[in-house]
């Protein structure tokens, strides 16, 4: 959908008012009708805005807006296709689900899907994501490389560094990457990346990226997370923007993208490389049942983790989980 | 949908009989009513058969019944899950899509879909697929093996192995692999195989795979293909059964796949190999704009084609387009 300067004008008085405004005020602050101004009012409303209208006092906008509503997240987002078109769901299964759908109905690249609340959202391997409505960034983006699948993770890569260099800008804080998806502050987990994708043997469809992140959220309030999970509020000390974090992401991962295109894949992986957790640390890690212990010394261009093992022995590993034998002092 | 004996037995008795069979015949045949009796040959209607009723003659099997109807087809199918369930469309789309969309919904393991014709049927990197209706076979099939990304390329191989052992059985042929996935009798093309899959990084959701079978067509009637494309008819000097070959087909992929379920690659491969047109000879490889030359070895278990060109270097093709230097003598 595309708004009218009227529409973002009547979106501006009503945040900058302290409490109600009346419609006869943003009527002739605009050189507008007063009819014209409930129609704005009620375009902004089936945007996500809750906006209360009383008799006599006029409007007011109810909820500070750090909502994930594309009209937020698009003003003032510098990118050239990453995020122009934005899908806001108050609640819906997966974001990866409806960009899944979309990207198969033919949705153009870039395309983002953002909800405040999944109902099956999910991590690698069918795990469960945890998430309250409106504390964190659930979003998904439409890809469309042409590419083989086994360079898919070129853009799982990419986006992690996205996230990571858009927590830095915003909250100055370190984040770091684990391989292969998850996104860490100290030993905690804040976020991950599910990247999925539709291919033939030698070409790639479209790619599905979703990152879940942990912004102004408490884990303490899930048993199952509470001594592994963190937040960028929990560790910052206090909320932050999501709409402005993740209009940084979208500029960052647009960033990211343009150098994978321009096939600078190993600035990607080094710049990937210098943010892990587990680069160059001794790691255990369980993959198809099998655990293993060494050196993590890098991913290749295929996502595979190199281990030294014990032995002096390198080994590509494909997918696993990992744990930190110590964690950095 | 399933049948009822009563159904199974009215389609026998209209098959069997040369030209009109009454109703009061088909009804005390079966010890059931004429009501009945109707009741069945609207199902068999709608299940694609044509059925002509006359006042006075009764019942007649309008076309010899080889289409491609599921009833038809899973009579007598000696499979545990390969086609038990079929649906059937006199046209559509295309047969991949039709099954990647009931894979998205859930659809199980071994569900095909077959066509008479389709209306965006096409090939590898989106090249178009020519089939005449009620002439040849299309059909996918829906697999959801525990596997990696790079591991789907087994698929492609084993249903290639499965179509040509179908057409030996069948018809005596023998008609041989061209890497990637084409299928040839002689120098001329006869079918192809189209993988598509659903993926996160380390494990597949869901493969298709497509089977498109020239079988009694002839191609001279497409300008496009006259001169590469042949059918099995043309081949063989006669039309054959597409309901028994495909049901052969289906048996041979679900003992290809259970060997692959077993782990037992290599022996596909090997088989693969003895059926492969290139194997052995001097070839000329396309891929991604670079042509390349060497004698075609042999393929490994990413599907790559190992080349070993004239400076006796080997080299993994990933993808691309082979002709042969000269024919096979």
């Amino acid at each position: 959908m595309s708004f009218t300067n009227n529409t973002k004008e009547v979106l501006r008085l009503l945040k900058d008012a302290e409490g109600y405004i009346s419609g006869e005020r943003v009527a002739r602050g605009l050189n507008i009708s007063r009819a014209a101004v409930w129609k704005q009012v009620c375009k902004l409303r089936k945007e996500g805005f809750c906006i209360d209208a009383q008799p006599r006092l006029g409007y007011r906008m109810v909820i500070p807006p750090d909502k994930l509503i594309p009209m937020e997240i698009k003003d003032g987002l510098k990118t050239s296709f990453v995020g122009q078109e934005i899908f806001y769901y108050p609640k819906t299964e997966s974001t990866n689900l409806i960009a899944k759908n979309m990207a198969m109905d033919g949705s153009k690249e870039g395309t983002v899907v953002t909800a405040e609340e999944q109902t099956k959202g999910r991590g690698r391997l069918d795990r469960n994501w945890l998430s309250p409505a409106y504390k964190n960034i659930l979003m998904s983006i439409i890809f469309r490389p042409e590419v083989q699948p086994s360079q898919v993770f070129s853009l799982t890569m990419l986006t992690s560094l996205a996230v990571v260099k858009a927590i830095k800008t915003i909250t100055t804080l370190n984040a770091l990457i684990k391989w292969p998806n998850d996104i860490y502050i100290g030993s905690k987990k804040i976020g991950g990346i599910l990247t999925e994708f539709s291919a033939e043997q030698d070409r790639v469809n479209f790619v599905i990226v979703g990152v879940g992140l942990n912004v102004n959220f408490d884990p303490s309030i899930y048993t199952e997370i509470k001594d592994t999970a963190t937040s960028l509020s929990k560790a910052l000390g206090k909320e932050i923007s999501r709409v402005e974090l993740l209009r940084s992401i979208l500029e960052e991962i647009e960033k990211g993208y343009n150098l994978f295109k321009e096939g600078r894949v190993t600035q990607i992986r080094n710049e990937w490389d210098t943010h892990s957790l587990i680069a160059g640390k001794i790691v255990r890690i369980t993959s198809f049942g099998i655990t293993e212990e060494g050196v993590a010394e890098s991913v290749d261009e295929d996502g595979c983790l190199i281990l030294l093992d014990y032995k002096g022995k390198r080994k590509r590993i494909f997918s696993g989980d990992v744990s930190l034998k110590m964690m950095a002092s």
